[in-house]
């Protein structure tokens, strides 16, 4: 028995965003009648509480929230010491204090489940794995959708064995961390025009596609790819709720072309984002630490960049569409997108020979 | 001013299928209301003549043909010699005879573009660059129209500021070679679904979507992103008309998904296909020689292992989509995808939220 899940007015899911996403920005997506997402994984259980409560405060729709599936941890070790000490020199160049013992993530991954589930979020999705079965059946129990991400069809028959509600299927295009947790992220990286017919094909639970919905028209065709729901990070990054840095805002508004590229240079798992001084300086693996800690170590880097207005050491995830987002309110933005995709669907309808009033 | 593209009943295009299309493949799917494409980048010029003639006699409708542009070649070297000499082992395998000197890739490309403008076909498509100015010239003169290949919007511009008729868009789920000739490959892998509306945005021009586009629902999407047409190789690869040899057939009816990989091991140039055990042992660049002469070595190879049935010296070609091709007639499969085109434009337009008789 699968957990029934929210009905939308419109067919747009807020991307969580990661660092970047508020909860203005959630209730603004569902208050607008798509779903609005909440980030968690960089979160504390107190936090994410918090920050559950006041997306509420701001809408009584059905919005989601998204942790990362804590994976297998490496202990610290030489690795993280070097990676560490490789850091040195941007803290030296941003003037900022380089601890003699590195910084390490923190161990709150259960905590912060337990805050999930309490809160009762209309969504529960998460990423880089499955969430334990225990997990699931009590998200199931509480009323709560169990949103997975597959970036393979294997990892969504995974999912669907595991009893998830639904599959968000993460195409290559997909600005930030791949969801990729079975084959190496290389082998992983299909686009989402492939990949999500498969996924459709090969699971009975319904489909969210995700990766290089730039517009409308990305939304459209994800819909006639068989999705029911078009999921978009990067289209929402320069909204008016967006929570993200000046000097991020300015280098996503202004190149017209936005070339991206993966990494694991920020938090030691493959992630894409517009390609800057950091990437291009970090590119060797053996100056990183594994994920999680890779995270922890940069996090300081990362933090005084976007106070500095230093855009050479920001992750600046963004998918391949990010040329198509535009800085508008949320609600604009959602309405925009549907306006869009209904001209994309008539357009396709009528170039596939349909004759007008056939439907 | 731009020469007139063909009107076909069906918005569907044949990719050209260097090595696996025919001229059957090519008028079959033209008979049946769309583009056929010859590949003639592998045919001598006489064989073109030839080839186009045989599509001549059996269809009266447009098709088009496919050329590789002439790329800047290094003189053949002591590179060339090492990887000869690196093939030896599947020679032996294979019981084929290893030459003293490497087999060397024709100088004919010149001839190759005169036997096309003289075949006057209704579109030139060429990939690995842009046509000399003077041949666009001529194809214009002549009534051809030309479609050039672009990966990314960059590439785009530059076809048509050469003042190409229509842009192939080509993302990055798509089978056999990348078409891209201005930055690295690595860099140009956009997926369909966000590098189509960004070329369509980007030129005045129709743009034709390439990549990824498995069955009707593919179609249906890149109509809806604002492609004029849609280009499908792997879809047609299993038709009855495909010059597809028994071994390679068998591995793509075979393994149910069918994972692709980016590899340079057969020709020198990146190109998308299943990965086997030449690419595996391959994967070394020093062991490789630069694009067009990689391809003269290996074609003794790649035509020995399909004569004998091994797959695992084949260049599989295959797109990402590639679990969606059905084994059928031609004719069968074109009709089959605007069937399941016109469906999932539908669904689109339900699903965007059109009230059903508002087209």
């Amino acid at each position: 028995m699968t957990t029934k899940l929210p009905v939308l007015d419109v067919p747009i899911v807020l991307a969580p965003l990661g660092g970047v996403g508020t909860p203005e920005l959630a209730a603004a997506v569902s208050n607008a009648g798509g779903l609005g997402f909440l980030p968690c994984a960089y979160s504390t259980p107190a936090q994410i509480t918090e920050q559950i409560a006041a997306v509420r405060r701001l809408t009584d729709r059905p919005f989601g929230v998204n942790l990362f599936v804590e994976t297998q941890w490496d202990e610290p070790g030489d690795r993280v010491r070097r990676a560490h000490e490789r850091l040195r020199r941007y803290r030296n160049e941003l003037g900022i204090p380089h601890a003699a013992e590195p910084p390490l993530p923190p161990r709150h991954y259960r905590q912060q489940v337990e805050a999930v589930l309490a809160a009762r979020p209309a969504v529960f999705s998460f990423t880089f794995g499955i969430l334990e079965a225990d997990v699931l059946e009590r998200a199931r129990a509480a009323g709560i959708a169990t949103l997975g991400t597959a970036t393979t069809v294997d990892e969504a028959l995974a999912l669907e064995r595991a009893g998830v509600d639904a599959i968000c299927a993460q195409g290559a295009e997909a600005g930030a961390h791949r969801g990729t947790f079975l084959a190496p992220v290389a082998d992983s990286l299909i686009g989402t025009l492939a990949l999500v017919p498969q996924i459709v094909d090969a699971v009975q639970v319904p489909v969210v596609a995700a990766g290089g919905i730039g517009d409308g028209r990305g939304v459209a065709a994800v819909l006639a790819l068989g999705a029911m729901w078009a999921q978009l990070g990067t289209a929402f990054l320069l909204a008016d709720e967006s929570g993200i840095s000046p000097a991020y805002r300015h280098v996503l508004a202004g190149d017209p072309v936005r070339r991206t590229t993966l990494t694991t240079a920020f938090s030691g798992r493959a992630a894409r984002g517009i390609r800057n001084r950091f990437i291009e300086e970090m590119s060797n693996p053996d100056d990183l630490a594994p994920y999680p800690y890779q995270n922890a170590l940069t996090r300081d880097v990362r933090t005084a960049a976007a106070q500095q207005n230093r855009s050479e050491f920001l992750s600046l995830w963004a998918g391949q569409a990010a040329a198509l987002a535009k800085a508008e309110p949320a609600a604009t933005i959602v309405a925009r997108l549907m306006r869009e995709a209904r001209e994309a669907a008539q357009r396709s309808v009528r170039a596939a020979g349909l004759p007008v009033g056939t439907i």
